[in-house]
């Protein structure tokens, strides 16, 4: 158990140093108030580097077809012409979109007040934890899990307290239980699958954690995470199915990476009503724009030409799982776009010897694990071959 | 001198009511720990109501033109190829574009590392209260002044005061360093020009203030927010000139109005590279969507010809002054692309009547007032007309 940030309110300084502001460092007017917490962090973010086979973010290898970009730049340019105007600040048309796709998706029927949307699931979770974590207030979660958990309570001064996920990588129901009793979050996050491990919750520990969850005292929202939701395996259930019953329950998904657009920046979150209120009511105004909306939309259209790919995508995961287990590797069972692979004594080398060979993956998750995106069969092939090179294995 | 809140650190329950949740109020699970201070608030904004001439949300009334339509369809159909990467997260050639459109429509030289963007001016000020206000902080604005910026501190759970403007919605250099002094704050937000006045502050009052912080023990960045500066009469400064000077000062902007893109959700901030290395940190990474990086671009290489119709806008709103005052009404001095008129014994049944003839403006400002924003010639004398059969001047 860890207990990360407990941020205290006392204010604190950093010099501003850089030559070009013209003000010295200790001067009047030199001092930023910045908030103690922060000092000394780097901006978050993996390596951004200029790589033949990119397998670091879990990105979909496949660009938008033709066909997409061209709807794309086609409802932009409709939408550009009121750009001068404000967007629809409800943005009721994406939503009913996303409920429509969603009931595709999953078989789940929502109305689109069930449905919120924001740039990049970050965004839905800031505002998740503007509305009911915040000071005085603890978020939950269990590692190894997402890293940009911490950040989301960072900055909004929620209390971060993480549990533990078993040896595998599950999370075992009765040490959720504990934890969340012992810790009465207001916030409970549960990704799944899970980043970096792709673990899928099955339905009884997402069932477990929500009613310890609505015994904490002054409630508690839990939050599964389901970024990689498209890609999990047949027969793996998604948190959706337990909307109807659970109204502290609230399931976010991406348009990042089963739509292929992780830069467009559209995540989303699917709850009851109630629920979805309180973020309208954190939300800046006209958070999404109106060129986002129409983005979306666009490729929204496109849903089950997208949907094909991901099976394709989910195919090429399990031959690499099996793959990877044929040489004698670790590889974690995986529900998602990604490959949670080792153990290695020094990661950082195998990392290293990969990128040497134009292969850039992540060092993410338990010392001894790296974790790599499936890609194009010739990514994955340039992967693997790039591995035996490395490893001599 | 008002504190309007001071965030306790208490939770608190709101029960989901929704019967389409399923969960029953007080049944296990119904409780949301919704945060007290969010109880019972409406989300903000502006009524959207479909009306002829829409006078009321400081729009620009002219639509792009077909050739800036063109430019940013192309400009995304590109974006759109890559769009399964995510964007650039640091958004390098939209700084240098700024940049350099801030040299041409200021005259004051500024590196890329000095340019800060977000979605919207809005999230511009949260990235600042997020790195320098929070919890045990206080941030202080000069009323009337923007409505949002109670709900900037609100949501970052920032201590919020207001001093006083003067009765001509000037500031009072004295006032305004005697209120920072008593409050200590760690950030002031001063709007300049100023919503819902139209009040740009003269350079010798800016400077008071960034003095008056300059002492403030710990630090207090002052955000001159000049969303509306392009509009500003000739003889007025920007604050953007005193940069140099002051490595607490942080200027923001919006393509929001002048730029006609209130649809698009792009605000920006220039500032000392330390103080814009603060908001790296607390920025949600790929914040900025690729899409939205390159409609700005798009748009911003079309500056000179967008300029050209601010000024014609600027003409407008001197002579909806000019006639004002002429017909016996009270306008404040405006350096924006709204006027705040009046005064009216009951500003709502003049709001109401002039609805009643298609045109919507805002009840907003100090008891008495309202809102006009300057529109096209002919929505100018929809307004004039309307506003002459309403009052019977």
């Amino acid at each position: 158990m860890t207990v990360s940030s407990d941020l205290p309110p006392d204010p604190s300084t950093v010099p501003s140093t850089d030559p070009s502001t013209g003000g010295a460092a200790g001067a009047p007017g030199a001092v930023l108030p910045l908030r103690p917490e922060l000092a000394g962090l780097e901006p978050y973010g993996a390596p951004q580097l200029d790589v033949p086979v990119l397998l670091n973010v879990n990105e979909n290898p496949y660009a938008p077809s033709e066909q997409v970009v061209a709807d794309v730049a086609a409802a932009v340019a409709q939408a550009a012409r009121g750009l001068n105007r404000y967007p629809d600040r409800d943005f009721a048309d994406l939503r009913a979109d996303l409920a429509a796709y969603l009931l595709a998706e999953s078989g789940v029927a929502l109305t689109p007040a069930q449905v919120w949307a924001a740039n990049g699931s970050n965004e839905i979770m800031l505002h998740v934890l503007q509305a009911f974590g915040g000071p005085g207030r603890t978020a939950l979660s269990f590692a190894p899990t997402y890293s940009m958990y911490p950040e989301y309570a960072r900055d909004t001064s929620t209390r971060w307290v993480v549990g533990r996920r078993a040896e595998d990588f599950t999370l075992d129901p009765e040490h959720a239980r504990a934890t969340i009793a012992e810790h009465a979050p207001s916030v409970v996050l549960l990704a799944s699958p899970n980043n970096p491990t792709g673990t899928a919750l099955p339905a009884a520990t997402v069932r477990a954690v929500l009613d310890a969850a609505a015994r904490v005292p002054g409630g508690c929202v839990v939050v599964v995470d389901e970024a990689y939701g498209e890609f999990r395996r047949a027969g793996t259930p998604s948190a959706l199915e337990l909307l109807a019953e659970h109204p502290h329950l609230a399931v976010s998904r991406t348009m990042s990476k089963a739509f292929g657009l992780a830069g467009a920046r559209v995540g989303y979150l699917a709850a009851a009503p109630a629920l979805v209120d309180a973020l309208r009511v954190v939300r800046l105004p006209y958070h999404l724009s109106a060129v986002t909306q129409a983005v979306a939309r666009a490729a929204l259209a496109h849903a089950p030409e997208l949907m094909a790919q991901v099976g394709s995508l989910r195919d090429e995961r399990d031959a690499l799982v099996a793959w990877l287990r044929g040489r004698g590797f670790e590889a974690a069972d995986s529900d998602a776009n990604f490959v949670l692979f080792g153990r290695f004594d020094d990661r950082d080398a195998v990392w290293q010897g990969l990128l040497d060979r134009g292969v850039l993956v992540r060092v993410t998750g338990p010392e001894g694990w790296l974790r790599v995106s499936v890609g194009t069969p010739a990514e994955t092939a340039a992967f693997t071959d790039a591995l035996v090179e490395v490893t001599g294995r």
